[in-house]
């Protein structure tokens, strides 16, 4: 599919033995050598083909952690961490074997800050675990990627999701990190300052490394307070080209809302029999708003005026709490959705961002690109950034359908570069893009590369992953 | 004072010579020696020492830095990137001579992209500039120091000030850059996505790296639309603490305060006397609110209330456009009022972030502390994110006083770290800081400076700034 063949490196296999045979004395049972369990932690959502770990040590705190890392740097062993494995472009694939970290157990927020509203966590704490554990203090941590992945996980993917386009990504969020670096070192990134002009931003550096440079095993994170009030609706619109023209009106004029989601004809066909729902089959958008009951009735309001203008339809609010779950949990199970369209299809989710001004232009381009190429692919969007996602439907046994499904994620990618876009907006670089990465940012891939070999010169990071090339090619 | 002398390098005569000539012949009039030019490049606002450049050259395009730079890193001579100079600790001197790359001419808006609400300037253009230019298209650009300086310079030392609170500082409004690297490579770090998860942040790692890794010489920046309303106002305290829990309330509430800037006692009286204004001198904050004429109107009223619980006096309002313009130019006047208050005296302008739930506690022992130890420095800050600022007035040929004052800053920054905070929340490292980088973040400097040293392995590009024992110590 889209990833290239996976040239295999040399297997460092004395050293890759040494190193399980120490774990698994040291560790006992918390470092695991059965097929399956290596197999799950090599691949679980991603469609990247699935290259297992040597074994998987479940580690508990971050001590356990750096004595992993200085074990698999004493034998040039890679190390990937793993959180739970719900990265999509193969992050947490062993390409080259190596030792897999499980920090799933290390799920403690350690501390609460209210006052300052920000928290400290584990990695493997979930973001809906977090939030569940917030709610009593009436405060909330807004990045939701959909899935209910770890919040290490996240910070590694630079994730986002639905409520990005008001609160940010995790870039946005993370105030700072405490990671083990690949000698085994332990560093802390940050404080809790609000803010801080202290030299180089190690913490935007690690955010979005996917593990290549380090593994968190401590955030700081930002949180809001819960709003007064929330409201929400479904609006369908004539044309896809009008809702893309309604976010952009809604951006342009300020209103600060919370979710705007794109969910086209497709999608819509998919959610109404997955989650039972009876939605006009039309391109339609998801709305959230977040302020005091005043504020998130004007916010309302103004855009209706702009739906109006747009070709929308009749905005059918959702005021309960109930009604809004039930919408959000079938825009969450839009994946699920898909899948379910297509009984033994593969779902391959895809992502890009453009300017929200070729955001139009690029959907439908794509519609035409996926319609020419016979393909079923809905088409769901975090309108408000610009990004939205393809899931593609496909028959893994059929090459002539495969082959068309990874010519037009190609074409998706180029379409997206060509209008001053990225690659990935949230999904990350993984294995599955890393082809793309010197179309979109040049020479820069060298800077990362220089960075990556100083940080890392045994390239026993995660390797493989977002370098194109790998690191000493 | 607060820096430790300069252990001076050897310097590069001969490369510097060599440098010096080969850029004179090629930039003629565009490239200056005189002494008054180079000591004016070498330090403007900052109390630091001043070390002026071997000669500056005025930049015209990208592709000039870069020959430069080149030029440069053939005979291993320092480079110091100048925008308008107003950096305060240190950042832009020659500690070992070299060549100053003065941007200043670098001052085109290269295009507005209204619907994307962003703009791609050079870095040479200032945010007042940037500013007049997008009024009429309903933009505006958020972050404002104060001081009229560069974008540029502001995205070196990751700059914010008044609006950051709301707005965020200028990690978060810069979406991508172009910059010349060591080695005079040219490259583009991100797209005009509004998010991307491609590869390393090498966006946020140039951003507060004070020229250290490579020369700004593009910025795409986020724009805002001018909100539809703005109002503001001031509002006296009993106590320094009520007015700080005021501020927590605000933020906790999540009421979306545009400004939140406080003015101790002494930084009233001086804004009275320098901007004629009649105040009165107690410990106050000011205020600005941006949104909906609703919106606005609601912000206030939950301030008020929130005022009245922790001891504010009478809410004065600014509506009309000029009388908030007349507040907020006294507070942005600050400096310049502390410095007619004691004529003669060298106003030494430091500050710290800390959590804002510290925040009352460090200023109170920052005050106790001047006055015990005979200083005069009033205390302004931007309180909505735990950052104030000390403006120590001195006499810079009384021992004793210069000798108390650099007590009380290295005692200031230990009480921020003390309390989780950061030794700088805008002003940056340069050469000023540099002493106190381990201190905060400990092992984190040696990874700085695997990257520093992987990226510019000869030293050139700003040498002995942000770490703290220089490259190769």
């Amino acid at each position: 599919m889209g990833a290239e063949p996976v040239r295999m490196m040399e297997r460092n296999e004395a050293g890759i033995a040494r190193v399980v045979a120490r774990l698994g004395e040291r560790f006992a049972d918390r470092c695991q050598v059965g097929a399956s369990i290596r197999e799950q932690h090599g691949n679980t959502t991603t469609w990247v083909a699935n290259f297992p770990p040597d074994a998987v040590v479940f580690a508990e705190s971050t001590e356990e952690v750096s004595e992993i890392v200085k074990a698999c740097a004493e034998e040039a062993v890679p190390v990937i961490p793993f959180g739970t494995g719900t990265s999509l472009e193969g992050q947490v694939n062993a390409l080259h074997g190596g030792i897999c970290i499980d920090v799933s157990r290390m799920d403690q927020v350690l501390a609460v800050h209210a006052e300052d509203l920000d928290c400290v966590v584990q990695p493997g704490v979930t973001r809906k675990k977090l939030n569940e554990y917030l709610r009593d203090q009436g405060l909330f941590f807004p990045i939701d990627p959909g899935a209910d992945a770890s919040l290490g996980g996240m910070a590694s993917t630079r994730a986002s999701g639905t409520n990005a386009v008001r609160y940010g990504t995790m870039k946005d969020v993370v105030l700072s990190l405490e990671a083990v670096m690949p000698d085994g070192r332990i560093v802390r990134t940050g404080t809790r300052a609000k803010k801080s002009s202290a030299g180089y931003d190690l913490t935007r550096l690690l955010i979005g490394a996917e593990g290549t440079l380090g593994i968190i095993t401590e955030l700081t994170l930002r949180l809001n307070g819960i709003p007064e009030a929330i409201s929400g609706g479904i609006c369908p619109f004539e044309t896809l080209e009008g809702a893309c023209n309604a976010v952009i009106a809604t951006i342009q004029c300020g209103i600060p809302v919370a979710r705007i989601e794109l969910l086209d004809t497709l999608q819509v066909k998919a959610s109404n029999a997955y989650s039972n729902l009876s939605l006009e089959e039309r391109p339609t958008l998801l709305l959230e708003f977040h302020g005091s009951e005043s504020g998130v009735r004007e916010q309302a309001e103004m855009f209706g005026e702009i739906a109006a203008e747009f070709g929308g339809g009749d905005f059918q609010w959702a005021r309960e709490q109930e009604e809004r779950t039930r919408l959000w949990q079938a825009r969450h199970d839009a994946y699920w959705a898909c899948v379910a369209m297509r009984p033994g299809a593969k779902a391959v989710a895809t992502d890009v961002c453009v300017p929200i001004s070729r955001l139009a232009e690029c959907i439908t381009e794509s519609r035409r690109d996926l319609d020419a190429s016979g393909l079923t692919a809905p088409i769901v969007g975090h309108v408000g950034d610009g990004n939205f996602h393809v899931s593609l439907l496909i028959d893994m046994n059929d090459g002539a359908e495969v082959e068309a499904a990874s010519g037009f994620m190609a074409r998706l990618v180029e379409r997206a570069i060509a209008m001053d876009g990225t690659c990935t907006g949230e999904h990350g670089v993984g294995h599955g893009k890393a082809k793309y990465l010197r179309a979109e940012l040049g020479d820069a891939v060298d800077v990362m590369r220089t960075i990556k070999r100083a940080i890392d010169p045994q390239d026993i990071m995660n390797p493989g992953k977002i370098l194109p090339e790998g690191l000493s090619r």
